[in-house]
């Protein structure tokens, strides 16, 4: 299939037709509507702002989540609007139909309306310029406005480029994603002109490292390099100064990983060679059996199944990569090779952490290194151990351990030796533990997990 | 027991009576006569010099290993001290029984006399100063001439230490013994005064660091230093400026190891809490059965047998060291957990290298860390693998490996892949490999270097 083909047939699926675009204005009209009726019912002087791809006209077909910022004037304190949003958007909140509490910065409402469309309504500044901002959300409406300023009708473009993203499982920003934002799509697709070249600069980009579209580096030079030179101190694999944040401080990719970038640069290649649907709209992960990927490999799998609290998945998911990467610490501490974790929720309340690991037993005894000898702690050591022996000089001794892996495991987990994220301590180490079997609904995610197909670039 | 009593009783053992002495004497006379007769028969000018314990009165009662040396006038060109040196010892060799070639620097003739002495017939430089000598041989002269003159009666101090040395195992200059020299002992019972002196200040010596009993930092500081630095940075635990030697370059104890000064360390402290006999004379080691160690631990044992060819200990055992070192390497590379290796002879033309491991069998897939995904080399490694995935900008693959320990090392061997004495790659290569059994000749040598006995400091 040539290019063109394959986009034409992608931006038929994902432009919005004028029908859903009806909807749409619509439905901003109405929650506007709705907004200032609230507010001046309960007194409260604050601007309604849609932000994010609706405002922008990027949003992919059948995608239609509101961002609905309420803005207060500049002169109110934080307190207030914290507190007088909140108040605000539970009262939208009512009038929509159901709703919740979500947590950022701020607490905001998080409503459904017309069944099923998510309504964020998020407390912020009325801000007109970077010096106003005194919320990290309050940066939304600058963002809006840049992109609206400058996409100059490229919105299929950036439509095209966030479905590809998705298509390879390296869009979205949230903390346990780290892949390429809407808003980074945007300026990638502003700058570099189309869908197409920017895939075709996958490499270039990576080797230029710095974007500033909005010139930054030569209007404010001191500012931006120490922002430039920061972000390539931490590794960052792109530095991209925000256009229209003064003082220009901000890496608008500064959450993007290597191997979500990594994942675009293989799969922008391997597109651009053999352009297929298939980077836009993957099949399903072809199914498989857990049990024969163990036996292919001889590795194990230890599963832990765990009660957890009520929570978010950007608070819960962050968690559950700590104590996953904490058991591989431990584990690979006590000698058993792990090959990989992967973790996740499992029903409502629950959630799993699975680790491959390359056995099951250990020796009984373990070689203790200790200090050097000369020292007291070396002549306390060679008291206080039995077959002691010196490797340089240092001293050894022979030290009796569990075998097993799941004594081992009780045993890191009762004497606190395993880093776990810390509202999953209690009901971690109350987990129930499986070794190679999981229940029938973790079946598939076992698979992808142990044959790689989960996080793997190419099978 | 108290300490004077340990030491009257170890020192009736040691020193040797006046009937050794005389047989000694006698036997001195006699090759000292032989010598000068084949010198004249030859037409040879040397003249026949004692070094060495016995030369010292510091040899052990029974200990009769004889060094006698056939020192060349100044002026002798060196091709002519070993040629004439050689058929010198030779003639000697003939005249006292059996005799064969051995090499240090330069070959030299080790001969039996009268039904066993050892005596080592090595060709010289007839030296009366540090500027004259040529061949590291040469420097015995003034070793010997050194502690004659310093050893003020003490002896018996020197035997005692010697034998002390001997019993904890820490006694022998050879480089794969890297312990105390007798000429070391020597020093220290010259500088510290009597045997019980130098253990009392196991630790103070440590710290102390350098031992200068000819004043050499004082006579020359500049080249005296240099060597304190030099022998400091590579860390040896004692500097021992060689009294008789002029530029002061030598550290006596440059072959001491921490492991030997580490067993001396704690063994010394623990006679003088409680001083016995044990110390200079143990009982043999207590044999035990090697499975029920293996059983105990839960580790396995693998032992390669293989010819060696004709070499004495001095050669094969450094690169027996080197070789069982190799394995621990390759093998830890692979995945598998060493827990330690023990090698030596095997019978009259054989050698072993045991290796003891966690495990026989490792998973059939092993991860292959391979470059930043952003190179020509990440992207060559991204089309050749199977199954690659991400973590930051590194790629890493699975690859198929082989399970067991036999093939792992067979194929390991085989690719060149284990750092092998030079004389043994050969031999090495068609060892036999035996796995959690030990012929029954080798049954409490397993158990000794299973158990720790062997080389460990406490059990």
């Amino acid at each position: 299939m040539k290019l063109e083909a394959v986009i034409s047939e992608v931006l038929q699926k994902i432009v919005p037709t004028e029908d859903e675009r009806a909807f749409v204005r619509e439905l901003m009209g109405e929650l506007e509507e709705i907004a200032r009726e609230k507010a001046e019912e309960l007194g409260i002087d604050v601007k309604p702002y849609f932000v994010g791809s609706l405002a922008k006209d990027t949003y992919l077909a059948g995608d239609h989540d509101v961002d609905l910022f309420l803005a207060f004037p500049l002169d109110t304190p934080l307190e207030e609007v914290r507190e007088k949003g909140l108040e605000l958007g539970k009262e939208i909140g009512k009038t929509l139909g159901e709703y919740e509490i979500a947590y950022a910065e701020h607490p905001y409402v998080r409503a459904k309306y017309r069944g099923g469309v998510k309504v964020d309504l998020v407390p912020c500044y009325d801000v007109r310029d970077w010096k106003d901002v005194r919320t990290a959300v309050d940066r939304s409406i600058l963002h809006t406005k840049w992109v609206n300023e400058n996409i100059n009708g490229k919105n299929n473009e950036v439509r095209l480029l966030k479905r590809f993203l998705k298509g390879i499982a390296a869009y979205g920003s949230e903390i346990y994603v780290r892949g390429f934002s809407g808003y980074l799509s945007e300026i990638l697709v502003i700058k570099y002109g189309s869908f197409a070249e920017v895939l075709e600069k996958a490499d270039f980009i990576l080797r230029q490292k710095v974007i500033d579209p909005a010139g930054w580096l030569k209007r404010e030079p001191e500012i931006a390099m120490k922002t430039v030179k920061r972000e390539v101190e931490e590794d960052k694999p792109l530095v991209v100064i925000d256009p229209p944040v003064d003082p220009p401080r901000r890496n608008v990719a500064a959450n993007l990983s290597w191997e979500k970038y990594g994942r675009f640069y293989f799969k922008a290649d391997e597109f651009l060679r053999r352009p297929s649907l298939e980077f836009f709209f993957p099949t399903g992960k072809t199914g498989g059996d857990y049990l024969a990927e163990l036996r292919r490999k001889g590795t194990h799998l230890i599963t832990l199944l765990f009660d957890v609290p009520e929570m978010v998945d950007d608070l819960l998911f962050p968690q559950l990569e700590r104590s996953a990467r904490g058991f591989e610490k431990a584990l690979s501490r006590e000698g058993f090779g792990v090959f990989g974790w992967n973790a996740g929720r499992y029903g409502a309340e629950k959630a799993f952490i699975m680790l491959e690991i390359d056995r099951i037993d250990r020796p009984r005894v373990k070689i203790h290194p200790g200090p050097e000898f000369f020292t007291e702690r070396g002549r306390d050591f060679y008291r206080k151990n039995e077959r002691v022996w010196l490797v340089g000089k240092r001293l050894y001794a022979e030290k009796r351990v569990k075998e097993n892996i799941i004594d081992v495991i009780r045993e890191l987990l009762e004497k606190n030796q395993v880093a776990l994220g810390k509202n999953l301590r209690e009901t971690i180490r109350a987990a129930e533990m499986l070794v190679d079997y999981v229940p029938r609904s973790l079946e598939n995610e076992a698979y992808l997990f142990l044959s790689r197909e989960k996080d793997g670039l190419k099978q």
